[in-house]
C-alpha cells in the first residue's frame, strides 16, 4: 500500500489563529482547557450527518484531524515535556509524516451538524477525518 | 482542501488474519488484552527510525493505522456494546469514512526498526500511519 486517500468529514471552527495561541497541554495547570469558556465547533458535512446522530451532550469523545497549516515534518523536534532533542513519535508536534492530530473533547451541545466541545487545541479551518468514542475503559491496555 | 495523501511509516504484525480472530475491547473481562502472550509487532520503515528514537519499553502510545481490509463505509452500524443501530461517529467501526484505527498498546521492546507490544486489535499487515505518546494525564480532558 503506497498512497491513501483521505476526504474531510468536516472542519473544526476553533478561536485560534496562529499556533502561539493554542495553550499548553490539557496537564499544564495554566491551560485554558480548564477554562470552560473555550470552546470550539465541530461542522459535520452534511453527507456524513446521520454518523453522529449518538453523540450525547457531556460524551467524551476523540476528535481526529489534520494539521493543515503544518509544513513538512522533522523526525527529530524539541518537546515542552522534555530536554533536548527528542523522537517525532515521542511527542505530539504537529510537524509529523501524516500529520494526523488526536485531541480529547467534551461535547457541550448538539445542533444538527454542529457540535460545540471543550478542549479546543487546534487551530481554526482544521480539516476533520474522524470523531471516535472516548473512555478511559476504552483506552485502558 | 479537497484530498489529503498519506503514506504509511510502517506495518503492524499481528496474529490475527480475519476480522473474526479480533478480540473484544479491552475492557471485556475475556480479551486477549489482558493476556500477555498475544502480541505484535510494529516494523517502521528504515527512512522513519530517527523518530522513534525515544521510544522506552514500557510506554504506553496511541497507534494510528488503517483499516486496510474494510470495503467501504456504513453511516449507520451496530455496535456490541449498545442496541440498535448506531451512529458510526459513536463506534469503533472499522468501516469507516477514512477508515482510521486509533489503539492504545503498550511497548515491550525496542529493537531496531521493530516495537513489540502488547494490546493487539488489528489485522496483520496493517499500515501504520502515526505512534503518538499516551498517557492519561495527556488525554485527560
Amino acid at each position: 500500500m503506497n498512497e491513501i486517500v483521505m476526504k474531510p468529514i468536516g472542519w473544526i471552527e476553533t478561536p485560534f489563529r496562529t499556533r502561539e495561541e493554542i495553550p499548553f497541554p490539557p496537564f499544564h495547570p495554566d491551560s485554558p482547557y480548564r477554562n470552560p469558556d473555550v470552546t470550539g465547533t465541530v461542522h459535520i458535512l452534511e453527507e456524513f450527518r446521520e454518523g453522529i446522530a449518538d453523540i450525547q451532550p457531556g460524551s467524551c469523545a476523540l476528535l481526529i484531524f489534520y494539521f493543515h497549516q503544518s509544513k513538512g515534518y522533522r523526525l527529530t523536534t524539541h518537546s515542552p515535556r522534555r530536554e533536548g532533542v527528542v523522537g517525532v513519535f515521542s511527542t505530539r508536534s504537529p510537524n509529523r509524516p501524516n500529520g494526523i492530530g488526536v485531541t480529547v473533547v467534551r461535547f457541550l451541545a448538539v445542533d444538527g451538524c454542529k457540535l460545540t466541545f471543550r478542549g479546543v487545541d487546534m487551530l481554526n479551518g482544521t480539516p476533520l477525518l474522524d470523531i471516535k468514542p472516548y473512555s478511559e475503559e476504552v483506552l485502558m491496555v
